[in-house]
């Protein structure tokens, strides 16, 4: 196995106590908790502490009129976050985000992916998708139930992850990377990637995402590593494919360019030279955790 | 790499074509081809043809009052579903399902479990969880779009796929696999599982669950394969983790028992032997081929 560092937003210190989340008491025990504590956002954002990681309030700075969700423990202590309706219509504070993260302490960086796709989701997830009913938040705040009592339907639903698969074909000791359609002007390529569907495995995505976007034949997939990515909730899933030849047919709805580099090639991206034949755009990536174990024999 | 049989649900021969679907005027040629097939279904049972695979009609079968979905070609015939409305309330057809499916060819069990999936995700979710209306079906029956010029707010919605770990805990050469506690009398145990969650990689999911459901704590995770599980829309991820100590503290919510099991020992299960420690329930199941990977060295 090749080494390469643990992809980001992994590694959260949380201990999620899912056994008492339908446990009232344990609840209330929590909020009553003075040790408890108060994940700080800004709509989404996370707001920085002094030593550069998350920033942590008590729980009297909450919005009274919001529920709170009970994340789980870091150092034995609660940790709650507050499931507040978050305003939409400013700008897309996606980059500002990643930028905030990747300063922090790799734990922090996971800690707050858990908080940002929960609180998300419980925002865009009010009603009930089997019969549009108004929801009743459960579970400390990790689900939401459709209440027979309330005149619902009895549906349960679950916060909800997307998985994605992302993944460098391979051909005679190259790699392929793409540059997105929508990408800025520059010289930002990328591992290719794409949503699993239903009815899919891990393998047969990879392999149906590369022959749509590149037009290139799979022979067999590796799978490396995942991260999870809170915009909102991805799971990201990341392997090597070697394939059957390097012609390319490129999917120009997805991709304006993609080229093959050899690990010499990745190695001067990864490393931001000036001269690389592409640049990379997040390190917090999981792209950029592919790529290093890659270069690194995996 | 150890060897080991493709999971069950994976193979289809289905190409999705993604491009299409946005392309009403390819729906409509689609739908007006001779070649075009409907997929057989008993309510989200499938109908079993003379070879002992999927059964497909013509669309003249279909129900004129439910929409149909464009699965994807098949031998370059394109091929649809019909988005029926489930009628709810009789016993749980599961257990028939899966019978059924372990008598196919491979790959028709794998068109199956995409085309269950998206039937059910419909029946489901009619309504905005967003805002609470109807929404309308979108790109050839792989969407439900909230239409902002029919009242709606706009959103997008996308069949859902649920990421489950399902692992073996391996200490001393040996493996652990657990008996649900709602398991019927016998001897039917398997490797552990559970849904990732939010902010979770696949690794750390891996070892939240052995943790939580066996106490176990995890050195280290190798990922070793997955499969679509259609009931309703699982991802399961099979995955094998050394643990530091084969000492167990058992959730006695979820399990009833678990047991160490050496590569004999396994190999019995798998094989059906009377005399075997356990017995398996589903060759479809990926634990059928997670354990089969690990006899085989995985």
């Amino acid at each position: 196995m090749a080494d390469f560092p643990a992809p980001g937003f992994t590694g959260s210190p949380l201990v999620r106590i899912d056994i008492e989340r339908d446990n009232q008491p344990y609840f209330d025990t929590a909020l009553a908790n003075p040790k408890s504590r108060l994940l700080r956002l800004d709509g989404l954002s996370p707001v920085i502490g002094d030593d550069g990681g998350l920033s942590w309030g008590s729980l009297a700075e909450a919005d009274p009129e919001a529920p709170l969700a009970l994340l789980g423990l870091i150092d034995d202590a609660p940790r709650f976050v507050s499931l507040s309706r978050i305003e939409k219509g400013g700008p897309d504070p996606r980059m500002a985000m990643i930028q905030r993260c990747a300063g922090m302490p790799a734990g922090d960086a996971g800690t707050y992916a858990a908080a940002r796709s929960l609180v998300d989701w419980h925002d865009r997830h009010s009603f009930c998708p089997n019969c549009g009913r108004l929801t009743t938040i459960m579970r400390s705040g990790w689900a939401r139930f459709c209440l027979k009592d309330e005149g619902g339907c009895g549906t349960e639903h679950f916060p909800r992850t997307d998985p994605v698969v992302i993944m460098l074909a391979e051909y005679n000791h190259k790699v392929l990377v793409g540059r997105n359609r929508h990408s800025m002007q520059g010289k930002f390529y990328s591992a290719l990637a794409g949503f699993l569907e239903v009815g899919e495995s891990i393998e047969d995505a990879v392999a149906r995402e590369l022959f749509e976007e590149a037009g290139v034949i799979v022979k067999s997939v590796r799978y490396i590593t995942s991260q999870p990515w809170p915009m909102p909730s991805q799971l990201m899933m990341a392997c090597i494919a070697p394939v059957e030849s390097d012609e390319l047919n490129l999917d120009e709805n997805e991709l304006n360019d993609a080229i093959w580099c050899d690990r010499d090639e990745v190695r001067a991206a990864l490393a931001g030279e000036d001269w690389a034949r592409f640049h990379m755009r997040f390190p917090l990536a999981i792209a950029y955790t592919l790529l290093t174990a890659w270069v690194n024999g995996a």
